[in-house]
């Protein structure tokens, strides 16, 4: 995973956040947009062999905000590249789009790239209707101890889906958490990192425009899930046959 | 759109359908799939001009079956090559997954391809998971009055979602029913019709094996739509954060 | 097919062209930069009714030139978004990469898009590496004879592979010509066009930057091809093993 | 990187050499079938830092030849899925096409896919024109020296393309060789392996047929390129414009 951290116009997250949730208490406008190579599979493990069902390539951003007194983390936008990843990501709440999402990757043989070392550089682009939206280059300083700060909370999601009326009431409007477990982190590095955002008239990214920038990490992680915690559930109206 | 019509075992489509939902009372094994090449857009139009936006194709397939007394159609599977529509498709009922589609087209000048004539000859195939897993081809014989009957009634959906807790509770089940306005249907043609469904270790599509082929058609249709109406909804357990 | 017709400066032309051409004696900075959605096949047709492999989009820049006294046109730039018609174009001198492209589709039914008539307007866009680098609209105002007048002769083109030594020799060093035969036309609309190019670090159409926009073209094609000839080779010196 | 070494029928081998080249003098059926994800890059590096200009994966099949009493590696078909090592591929002799390649990763955390150590499985496939082509599975064993004998050799490529006349003549056929510099191999390992092939009606992998698995390989290497030596030019006949 490649992350890069950074504040924005705290108006601007704090514009992404559901009813009845807050701005974090500090540094309201940090953000983290975090790329991810992940390999995923069921408790089978038959995916892992079959790869087309089981590689998949993320970009996301996440804000943090505040919520019966505690801080939470949280998704505002993510693109992926296979559909199993994004409609599993409905189910946990995160709003998932495709794109087109590409990494460095850090190799121990041959020149064609950095080593996970000082100084080591890696780019990471995210592009969608044909549109770069994105485009970032850490380079690398020294090891850490966690790759940020932004994305270290539980996830706070909504769960969100209109009636299909399309009156403007909800079927479906969640709060809810998620974590994972068995959760093993390795190879954290910090360092520099630039990042560009990319107007584009069907995406939003943009609108978290970069004031300053906190800092950029690599690591590799891996996460087991299997379901989270619905938080608040606001039951709609009972629907009679018209 | 091409369509293939055909007849496979009725229990096969009797698996598929939700609680308090039978089967057709005549012809219950009718199955109907059907290639869609769209160009789609809101009412402001502007997606037509970045055609990224607004074209995508589909395959799906369609059954029958009865509820409160009356006969209705329901997409069962559906494969679409863009995110804009699979995400609407949840919104919609439709179980939409990523595919490859491709379909033949008729040309007016040339000659690589059919024309819209008796004897024109059309194919369509599709594919997921890097496996191909249906290939029909048609030849048309005879104008015709409609694109077959299968997919001819309102359309009865679930929307379904299960609770993030995994636990076998829902927190979405409805079912729905949707048809587009404005419809305007042209060039429909009949004819025969060749249809191979392939096995695939993440597809259920090959259960629906074709016992006989009923009939194949082409035809293109315009249609709008701005929302549904919800039929039943199951209303969920309040749920208390733990 | 849909053109939209520019003046670049004309230097920027000249450099694309090969040793002993020159450049057109009139208007020498036109382009034509043609989108195009092509359904292909061999002479048994097999690849129509399996279109995964007889389909493509294309978008090339044509220029103008001279040589030997007459007035040819010249592929300098050309992107396709399937293989087969990427080698093929290697055989026939198109100098073709990979791109993503998409064009608006007339309707016949429906709102969704332009009819061909006076007034329907098409988009068109092409990217490449995940960057957009062109997007093109045109507004169809008069039937007319042709769409437009750069793309209007034969081909001149060069087959070009240098040797594996990677010394500055060459292997392959031809001038060709190439014509269709079996050319059926039809549709040919015209009218106003807007067109944007866009810069990349690996792509080199923005050279061509529009001056000013002659026209926009919309017309269909059918075509055969064949073969084509070689007006210059250049022998390259035989090489003995070392 | 991942290779299946198999032995198939020697006679499909040998109607894949060119003229003046004989099959190994032994085990003239063995064939290597190899799986490999690249970054690549140029001298500048810069597009280590774009990754969707540095990244891309390919499946090849490599036999052995003999020819002026050496024995030859030679790469009679692969597949790749980025434009530049397509183009590049044409270059250094390769006969490339484009597909859909997957290969598992090995991780060093987390628990969704195999580790590099004895027991590891590692599945690896191969797709083009919407159809599956092979399948692979390979279970390591033991660290091993090299990862098999069927790459092992110089590369022995043709360099080939027909007039453009189409009338059975050359413009360029040229037997080459190329061998990379700087070449850095590790974490080889040696293990069982499966191998499935399909066939499809567009490719000719399936012709060879594996009648016996001889091994499967995982490692790791990077190599840096500039050029080969043309071994063998055919001069075509000079031709005079018609």
């Amino acid at each position: 995973m490649l992350t890069v951290e950074f504040r924005t116009d705290p108006a601007r997250v704090a514009e992404l956040l559901p009813d009845g949730v807050g701005p974090a208490a500090d540094d309201p406008g940090a953000v983290a947009l975090i790329w991810a190579d992940w390999q995923s599979c069921s408790d089978t493990f038959e995916e892992v062999l079959d790869p087309v069902r089981a590689q998949y390539k993320e970009c996301f951003a996440v804000v943090r905000c505040q919520w019966e007194g505690e801080t939470w983390s949280r998704c505002v936008y993510i693109w992926v590249d296979q559909d199993f990843a994004l409609v599993r990501g409905y189910h946990q709440g995160y709003p998932k789009k495709l794109g087109s999402i590409w990494m460095t990757r850090p190799i121990t043989v041959g020149r064609a790239g950095p080593k996970l070392e000082s100084g080591g550089r890696f780019g990471a682009t995210l592009a969608a209707g044909d549109r770069r939206l994105a485009q970032m280059v850490v380079r690398l300083e020294a090891s850490a101890t966690a790759p940020g700060f932004v994305n270290g909370h539980a996830m706070l999601h909504n769960r969100w889906w209109p009636a299909i009326e399309s009156d403007g009431t909800e079927s479906l409007d969640e709060l809810v958490t998620m974590r994972g477990y068995d959760g093993e982190i390795g190879d954290v590095w910090s360092g520099e990192a630039d990042l560009e955002l990319f107007d584009s008239p069907s995406e939003e990214l943009s609108l978290l425009a970069p004031r300053e920038i906190i800092g950029g990490y690599y690591h590799r992680v891996g996460v087991s899930w299997n379901g989270g915690t619905t938080l608040r559930r606001t039951i709609p109206m009972e629907v009679e046959r018209t």
